[in-house]
């Protein structure tokens, strides 16, 4: 199969705008110090082990403490935390301390765990992969922390968007078969 | 920081069920025949290039025939195409033909895709990793097909769901920031 041409970087960001995610910030703490972003390329990689992925812009300051650290938290944010979502991708202003925004705590690796998440991913760094402007980050997950009965706030089409409620039969449980 | 010992994978499995994702049919062609599988672990990984990671089993005939073409799609189901979610996770029955759900065509690489899906991206793989029982497929994206208004199918909490319709100014667009 020949090289095709590389797609226009505009095409490639609006198609991917059509896929949805979960909206995370992805936390670490070094030398005493907390950091923490906004991301929504997170995925589960494997359950055995358990461990995930998370894709960071490598420009800005998290991404570096991370790797010094050697691990991270993801926090899957609650329909509810829209407003800490745009505080960690920096849309907060300028004077305001990101992690002001909720209450946190810590579980295995000492890295930041929002308590009303809707899911937190405690990690330890198992391999990073560098591609262009982001670095691919494999974590361990050596602990976990979950509401049952949260939804998760979601991020599509450049938008906020939250899940419908289920009120019928058709949205029936599938037994986690994917 | 000394190593912390891994979580249960059944934890690990429950957590992840929080996180909410779009539904996609990864797909390839070999050798004249089409394979696909459904898959939700898809995230964007940077857009100069243009690049997307899929989170595949190895267990299955796609995943090796991916690697053996070299080449993949990626489509995201739109809300009403659940049907071919089932069928692509086999939960279609032994006799029915996979490709039989859908209109099918093809871009730059050959690979099959999804007509009425709500995004695709037909990729030439970058890199591979394996990843246990997974392996993280990473592909440069040369071709797109997108349909503006068009709603992705969506899984969490072992069900499929869908969005929230956008009735109210509070879901402005957020200008891509994220």
């Amino acid at each position: 199969m020949p090289k095709s041409p590389p797609l226009k970087p505009a095409d490639f960001v609006n198609a991917i705008s059509q896929h949805v995610s979960s909206v995370c910030i992805i936390t670490t703490e070094f030398d005493g110090d907390r950091f923490g972003l906004t991301a929504t390329a997170v995925a589960s990689v494997c359950a055995e082990p358990p461990r995930l992925l998370a894709c960071v812009n490598r420009s800005g300051i998290t991404h570096d403490q991370i790797i010094s650290s050697g691990c991270f938290a993801v926090n899957v944010l609650a329909e509810e935390q829209e407003r800490t979502a745009m505080v960690f991708a920096g849309m907060g202003g300028p004077s305001v301390e990101r992690f002001d925004s909720g209450e946190w705590n810590t579980l295995a690796t000492g890295a930041p765990i929002l308590q009303a998440a809707c899911a937190n991913f405690d990690c330890q760094i198992h391999e990073t992969m560098e591609q262009s402007t982001h670095t691919i980050l494999i974590g361990n997950v050596v602990a976990t922390d979950t509401k049952p009965g949260s939804e998760a706030l979601l991020y599509g089409g450049r938008r906020f968007r939250q899940l419908r409620k289920v009120f019928s039969d058709r949205a029936k449980a599938t037994d986690g078969y994917l």
